[in-house]
C-alpha cells in the first residue's frame, strides 16, 4: 500500500471539537487551575528557554505573529493574528494554534488549535501573575472590556485565587451581557456596570481586556487607588496600550519577557530603560513581587512564547490517556530517508 | 449541532498522501516547470515583499526554522528542520510544513505538508537560478550528493534548461544507485562516477547538495574549469559550507536574500561586505547575470521563504478545481465573535 503513511507519518492534531471535547472532559475551572501550575512549573525554569521576540508581520489591519521556544528537548511554536476590526465582520479578533516537535529530530509531535487554548493559558498566566503579586485576600475583580477573554480570565481569577466578584463594563453593553449571561452558574457573583469608573469600586484586582489596535486610555490615574494589582493584557502590540502613563508612574510594573514588552506592553510609552521586574524572578525569589498593602502592582502582559509552550505540553500529556485527537499525515517518511523521491514515484502506482 | 464546526472554521489541509496525488495528476515534470514559472514571478516582484531572515533555533543535532514572508495580501510560512544525523535513524533530514493566511483577517486559508514541497521548489529554484546564469547549451549537470533532493534537481534542470545528461558522485554509493534508479525512464543519461572529480567532468552546471552540518570541502578550487555554472544548495545554514572559498573567489556569486545568506550561505566564509548580486536584481534587469562563456557562476543558495510563498500560492490554485485535501477544523469561530466562552460551553450540552 503506497499511499497509507507509516505511523512516523502521522501526528495527533486537535481540532476545535476536540479541543472542547478536552477542555469538558477535565472541567473548565480544573484544567484552569492546571495549566496555572503548569506554566508556573516553566516560568521557575525561565533561563533554560531558549527566548526571542515573537516575529510579527503588521499591516494596516492587524498583525499575524510566530511565537517560537525551545526548552532543549520540545520545540514549541503558536501561529496568531490579532485583528480588531475582524469582530465588525463576524470573525474572531484572534485566532491561533501551535506546535510541538522534537529538538533532537526536527519532526513534529503536536498540532493543535490555539484559539481556545490561548485564551485559556492567557487567563491561566493572568491568575498566575495575581497569585504572586496581588493584594491578599483579594475578592473581586474588575473586568474591563467583555469579549472573547472575559469569562476565561474571571473563572481562572475564581479558581485560581478565590475570587468572589466579578464587576463588569464595555463600551459595548451586549458584550456585557454576553458575558454575565455565560458567567450564570458560576458561582461567582457578576456585577454589570455602566463605567469603568463604577466597575473599579472595590476592586483588589482590575483587569483590562480591551482590542482597539490604538493608544488607548482605558483607566486614569485618578481612577487607581492604592494596594490595587492592575492585570493588563490587551495592551500588546506596538500603537497599542490601555493605560495612562501616569499610573505606571506610581505602580511596579511586572513583565514577562522585557525585550517583548518594551516593544508590546504598557511600557512602550516609557523609555527603554524604565525599570521593570521579570515575574519568573519573583516567582523563584529573586526579585521581590509585592512589597505592602498600598503598592499599586501592575502586570504589563503581552503573552509570551513560553506559555504557550507550556499550553501545548500540558495538551500533549493529556492526549496520552485519551482519544481527543486525530491523526494527520504531514510528514513525508519514506522507508529509506533519502529516497523521498522514490516515494513519491511507487505512490503513481 | 453545537459540536460541527461552521465553514469558517475550516481549513483545507494537503496530507503527504493528497501531495503525491497532486504532483501526479499535474505530472512532475509539468509542476516542476510551473513552480519554476510561478517562483520567478514573485521574483519579478521581490520589493513587494515583507521579508525577514528565517527564525532559527539551532541544538546540537540540528535547527529548527519558521520562515514567514508577505506580499501584503497573503502572508506565508513554512516550518523546517535540518537534521544530518536523522538518516542514521531512518528519519528524513528535512520535513516541512506550511500555511497560508489571509493578510487583512489573520485566517489561515491553507495548511500543507511541505517536505515534498520544499525538494519541488529547491529544484525549481535551482532550474530558475540556472536559466539566467548557466552556459549557454549546457546539456550536463554534475550532482554531487545524491540524498533525497537530487532527481528533483536532475528533472528540473531536465524540464526548464533541457539538460540530457546527468554525472552523479556521493560519498555512499547506495545513495547513487538509489538516485540512478530512480531516474531510470526520466530520458536523462545517468552516468554514476566514482568521484565528484570524475562526476563534473564536461559539466556545464555542477550542483552540490550534501547534508553535513560542518565546514566541508566537497568541492576544490582546481576542479572547477571556466564557464561552469555552480549550483550550490547544500550550504544553508551557519557552519554548514561545501565550497573551497578559492572558489568564490574565482566566481561570481549570486543569492537570494543577503542578510540571510551572509549567515548561511557559503559566502559565510567571506567578508561581511563580500560583494554579491541579488537574482531577482538580475531577473529583472537591474543586474547583469552571466557575462561571457568563460565566467563561473554560482548560485548560493540556501533558500528563502518567497519561494515557499510561491509554492504554496501555486499549490492552493491547484485546489481549487481538485479533491487534493481535506477540510480541518482548526479555527474557533463562535456565531458571535466576542463569544469564544460560550460556544465552549454549548458545546458541552
Amino acid at each position: 500500500m503506497p499511499l497509507s503513511p507509516s505511523s512516523k507519518a502521522l501526528i495527533p492534531f486537535v481540532s476545535v471539537e476536540n479541543m472542547m471535547r478536552l477542555v469538558h472532559h477535565i472541567g473548565m475551572e480544573q484544567m484552569l487551575v492546571e495549566l496555572t501550575d503548569a506554566i508556573e512549573a516553566d516560568f521557575r525554569r525561565w533561563p533554560c528557554f531558549d527566548k526571542t521576540p515573537r516575529v510579527a508581520s503588521h499591516s494596516r489591519e492587524g498583525v499575524i505573529e510566530l511565537m517560537p521556544t525551545s526548552d532543549g528537548e520540545i520545540y514549541g511554536f503558536k501561529y496568531v493574528n490579532g485583528h480588531p476590526k475582524n469582530m465588525a465582520d463576524g470573525l474572531q479578533t484572534v485566532t491561533a494554534f501551535g506546535l510541538l516537535a522534537s529538538v533532537s529530530t526536527g519532526y513534529p509531535v503536536l498540532l493543535t488549535e490555539m484559539t481556545l487554548l490561548t485564551a485559556l493559558r492567557t487567563a491561566a498566566t493572568s491568575a498566575m501573575a495575581a497569585r504572586h503579586l496581588a493584594p491578599k485576600g483579594a475578592e473581586t475583580m474588575a473586568m474591563i472590556g467583555n469579549g472573547a477573554q472575559a469569562e476565561f480570565q474571571a473563572l481562572a481569577m475564581k479558581a485560581v485565587l478565590g475570587i468572589k466578584e466579578v464587576r463588569l463594563y464595555d463600551i459595548d453593553p451586549r458584550a456585557t451581557e454576553k458575558t454575565a449571561a455565560n458567567l450564570k452558574g458560576s458561582a461567582l457573583t457578576v456585577t454589570p456596570c455602566k463605567s469603568a469608573q463604577a466597575a473599579i469600586e472595590g476592586a483588589g484586582i482590575v483587569t483590562t481586556c480591551t482590542a482597539d489596535k490604538q493608544y488607548a486610555t482605558i483607566l486614569t490615574d485618578n481612577m487607581i487607588g492604592a494596594g490595587v494589582h492592575i492585570n493588563a493584557i490587551g495592551g500588546d502590540c506596538p500603537g497599542k496600550t490601555e493605560l495612562h502613563r501616569d499610573i505606571l508612574l506610581r505602580a511596579e510594573t511586572f513583565v514577562e519577557y522585557p525585550p517583548q514588552t518594551r516593544i508590546e506592553g504598557e511600557i512602550q510609552q516609557m523609555d527603554l530603560n524604565y525599570p521593570v521586574t521579570e515575574l519568573w524572578k519573583v516567582i523563584v525569589g529573586e526579585a521581590e513581587g509585592r512589597r505592602d498593602a498600598r503598592q499599586i502592582t501592575l502586570f504589563d502582559s503581552v503573552g509570551f512564547a513560553i506559555e504557550d509552550f507550556s499550553a501545548l505540553r500540558y495538551v500533549r500529556g493529556k492526549l496520552e490517556s485519551s482519544n481527543f485527537y486525530q491523526e494527520i499525515d504531514i510528514i513525508a517518511d519514506p522507508d529509506d530517508p533519502r529516497d523521498l523521491f522514490g516515494m513519491l514515484q511507487r505512490a503513481r502506482a
